[in-house]
């Protein structure tokens, strides 16, 4: 069977661990990268490289950076009494972008699954509660995935957490901007009637 | 407005140039780097490396290889007197899954075309003129595309490449395997009509 040179190969095999790459596309990204200027492969390796040795975990809210304390932990006008709880680093930003928080962050590094073998002590749990007896925390807003799992965890932690005078909301599920009612499936819909709201 | 920490941003405007891959799936991608084992993306930048520095184009058929002159141009098994043109070297391992052909390889490395650029000193025609000089050739057959460039290219080729006793054909174009009538284009049929074969 006519294969590809042994390093084309190798090169493919580890370009399919990237997610949603394939056989074809890590395929056609193996040869663009061998067939291109030597530059834009070396500045690939390189850059994964740069990216993989400079950036951590920040060690107070987990998030990803290059400073530990990040930017969101130092930042003195951001608002110590609201502790934003998500699942991955990539949620803080999302969270960022809407322009609507300005409190702190805690990234827990997924949500507890038991199929998928992540359980208490894989989260980061304790280093949360660690924070609400060191840091002025009033009110912890839970963050995480609307699915099975993410509600499951965010169930868990609001009974876990629970201590007088702290207050533990979760994030409005309802109706995405946007969209129509017909693209709503039945558990948004329900969700959405339950959280309605007075207009004012 | 929030962003990523410099490296990543870095790396996801390199994983950017890779071909199919937009912002999106780039910043799945770097953050999924980032946060996996060091193992994974160390694994992939080395192997981008490796494979870059490994691969060539064969000097005599263009395709690629990590010996040169390449497998297809040593084999002494294959057929001499057969001269397979493609426009890239991953069609030389197409043709070779198909399991239908034991001759030789030229690689042109594209196809004429006025719009991107590409000219006649571009492609490595003059490569295969010293091959027909050189080697005991006695059919060239031209696989290129079937798109207008492709089909302008196999006809600048068969111009120019006539001499006596060389025989040029070029691949039948007609009905893929394995489909209907109704899913080809009227191009694609007139083609398979102009093409038909006497049943033996």
């Amino acid at each position: 069977m006519p294969e590809w040179p042994e390093s084309i190969k190798l090169l493919i095999a580890a370009l399919m661990r990237l997610p949603g790459v394939g056989r074809r596309s890590a395929e056609r990204m193996a040869l663009f990268l061998v067939e291109s200027e030597p530059e834009i492969a070396r500045g690939l390796a390189a850059a994964i490289e740069r990216a993989r040795t400079a950036v951590r975990a920040c060690e107070r809210c987990g998030s990803l950076t290059e400073d530990s304390p990040c930017v969101f932990c130092t930042d003195p006008r951001r608002d110590d009494s609201l502790l934003c709880v998500v699942e991955r680093p990539k949620d803080v930003l999302s969270l960022e972008r809407s322009g609507s928080y300005r409190g702190r962050y805690h990234v827990l590094g997924g949500r507890l699954s038991p199929l998928e073998g992540v359980e208490v002590e894989d989260l980061r749990i304790q280093e949360l509660e660690r924070r609400l007896r060191e840091e002025p925390v009033q009110e912890v807003i839970l963050a995480l995935g609307t699915d099975v799992e993410g509600e499951a965890t965010s169930h868990y932690l609001a009974k876990r957490l629970a201590r007088p005078g702290l207050r533990i909301t979760r994030i409005a599920h309802g109706l995405p901007a946007g969209t129509g009612l017909e693209y709503a499936d039945e558990l948004t819909l329900g969700h959405a009637l339950q959280g309605r709201r007075e207009i004012t």
